[in-house]
């Protein structure tokens, strides 16, 4: 082994519960778990580290985060508070609009520098694989940038990024009175030369009222699968479009916010085995108050994620803790629920479970070491951040 | 002067507004700020630091914390999530109870051990000062130990601390069939010997159907003033008990919380010159739905300060910066709202507003220096903290 992390309590996340290994140890070879058990019948390893009773849990995954834009929103954030209508803000150049365009001004390498705050922020607290989204650039050539600039972030920091292509975010001004135009380009131009350059793990769109119809969606979704790419989405965020049952058809790995879901999406994600990625972030910015259906889900058994949704305009959040302790705290989520959030079903909701998501024999070696007593106090906190240390791929 | 702070943009929070200086510097001299205006006309100094455009406040001031305390009630948080009942909490030995019985089996080092890290916490966020209140030893020893542990935080760390006594918290076990001799023991053996040893700048009290009657405050603010201590009041947090007007009569620094203020009270704090001091975390974490009067306490011209109220039971929160972010999402207070509310209000909250809370010459130098664009982030961002440098007592 080359190493051996032993004296620890382990969180596996591989089931039953939270998979507890109390006098655990942890071995890694190659940058991948070689072994998981009870210290006392440890391997040898050229190094071992003694984690002194500390807990450890799989690395903390990102998978719904919008991290890399251009410019911020806090002068539209202002502007709300004093009372600023929809109109004001809007001319005083708020709303994704606003976002679009400082990211199409921004060069790639300004996106990728710009992000790098928010990823370490992720990062600071045990997150070892995030989700990026593109959808800011609403060009051809602004969502290519935009997922270079995501990748990009995988070379600067020790970090698994996942790229997803979300050309249909919303209409950019220029096909505002061609929505067909732009689905079109979303789906015969950018889908293609983004599947082709191998920029993006899947594709996603924002199926709302204020965003694509269903059928606008599944054109997307088609366009998606026609080039090899799993597809999630945005879904009853604001109303209920019957997204997440759309995407659940289409064999989507996730569907996304969900506060508007019914029992016919619900059942329609359970059969297709599609991840509820709950986003309290969200939640909470927008002083949304209508629930998502956290029973009806546990109840179908569909797999509940987590994620930060980090995006400039309704959820400026960059803390994969303060997540789960809005789930426990709005959603009511357990503790179990949020660290099964952050992890393996996060790891689920990407397609990636095979490989990350939980400590188990063969999968990357991506471990949060944490400074806590008990793994709820990961989740009741607010503001402290106990990581010890963070391993990615063994290291 | 010692040192000069140029190239900056400052928010003095000395009226108006935020008492913008763009292009402004600072100046120190013996720990105080000798000079503030425009970089140009700045005056020499010992040492030079270039802000690079960088912001400017205040140092930020936690007015409002039991920050000193045994143990955490992660594990309660944990049960009530799985939907245990009060009482089968209580049988697991939670609750204010729990606390209490943790910090008296703690030693004073101990106790200021435990609670550097999230003392530290707010440090990193640009806190320059703390106010760390008593309340769960509940016994003569046990309270004396506790403001002294929080006492000896200020000889760990560069910042200041005020101490409040909070010996009418919480009834103590031993005292369940003798209310009137415990608050006899508060006010004839605490109150006195707190004063005598010098340990506290003011008296505080929960004031509420699980604390502590009107009645039984007004004796304790008698005490408290006989021995020439201020007071301040938990009020109005969980029903109208009338406590905000009742410290208005003694001539409180603050009343805090306030959700269930009415207007007899706003007057009578408005008239006594009372803070009403708003803790959102608290609000959010125990999922109150009851606002405070924001729009009549700004109508009378009631000052408005923050705090993180940080406790193990009902918030435990380290954040200022998220106190804003929460003061600002849930209760609606503008961005200069909630900078004045983590400065200069919460500065008159501690009756410390000669001494700290503004950029003005003759105060303390204690400021905090931001990389953002505008104070607005500040607010709205969570969980990433854009603190740059921080400076207490000019260093
Ligand atoms: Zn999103
Ligand atoms: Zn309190």
């Amino acid at each position: 082994m080359d190493r051996l992390w032993t004296n620890a309590r382990i969180a596996t996340m591989a089931g039953p519960g939270m998979g507890i290994v109390e006098h655990g140890a942890v071995a890694a070879k190659d940058g991948r778990i070689a072994w998981i058990g009870s210290a006392r019948e440890a391997p040898s390893a050229v190094e071992t580290i003694d984690c002194e009773g500390r807990w450890i849990t799989p690395g903390l995954i990102d998978c719904h985060t919008h991290l890399v834009h251009g410019g911020d929103r806090a002068h539209e954030f202002e502007l709300r508070l004093q009372g600023a209508s929809y109109a004001e803000i809007a001319r005083a150049g708020g709303g994704i609009v606003s976002t679009m365009r400082a990211t199409r001004a921004a060069g790639e390498a300004e996106l990728t520098a710009s992000a790098l705050p928010r990823l370490d922020a992720l990062i600071a607290e045990g997150a070892t694989t995030v989700e990026v989204k593109s959808g800011y650039g609403l060009s051809l050539d602004g969502e290519l940038k935009m997922l270079r600039a995501a990748r990009a972030l995988g070379r600067e920091r020790k970090v698994r990024i996942a790229t997803t292509f979300l050309g249909a975010h919303a209409l950019p001004p220029e096909y505002a009175d061609d929505r067909a135009g732009y689905v079109d380009l979303v789906c015969e131009t950018m889908i293609p030369a983004v599947a082709e350059a191998g920029l993006a793990d899947a594709v996603d769109a924002f199926c709302e009222n204020i965003g694509f119809t269903a059928n606008e969606t599944r054109r997307v979704f088609e366009a998606a699968r026609a080039h090899g790419l799993r597809v999630k989405l945005h879904a009853e965020q604001l109303s209920n479009q019957h997204g997440a049952a759309l995407a659940a058809s289409h064999g989507a790995l996730s569907a996304d916010h969900l506060e508007y879901l019914d029992d016919a999406g619900i059942a329609a994600m359970a059969e297709a085995g599609t991840v509820a990625t709950l986003l309290p972030g969200a939640f909470y910015f927008v002083r949304e108050t209508r629930l998502p259906p956290v029973q009806a889900l546990r109840d179908a058994g569909v797999p509940i994620a987590l994620a930060t949704d980090c995006n400039p305009g309704t959820s400026p959040l960059t803390s994969p803790l303060l997540v789960m302790n809005m789930a426990a705290t709005l959603f009511r989520l357990t503790v179990e629920e949020c660290l099964a959030g952050m992890t393996c079903e996060a790891a689920r909701a990407l397609g990636l479970h095979r490989e990350i998501g939980t400590i188990e024999p063969g999968k990357s070696c991506d471990l949060a070491i944490w400074d806590v007593e008990r793994p709820a106090e990961l989740v009741y906190r607010m503001g402290l951040n106990p990581l010890h240390a963070r391993i990615w791929k063994g290291q």
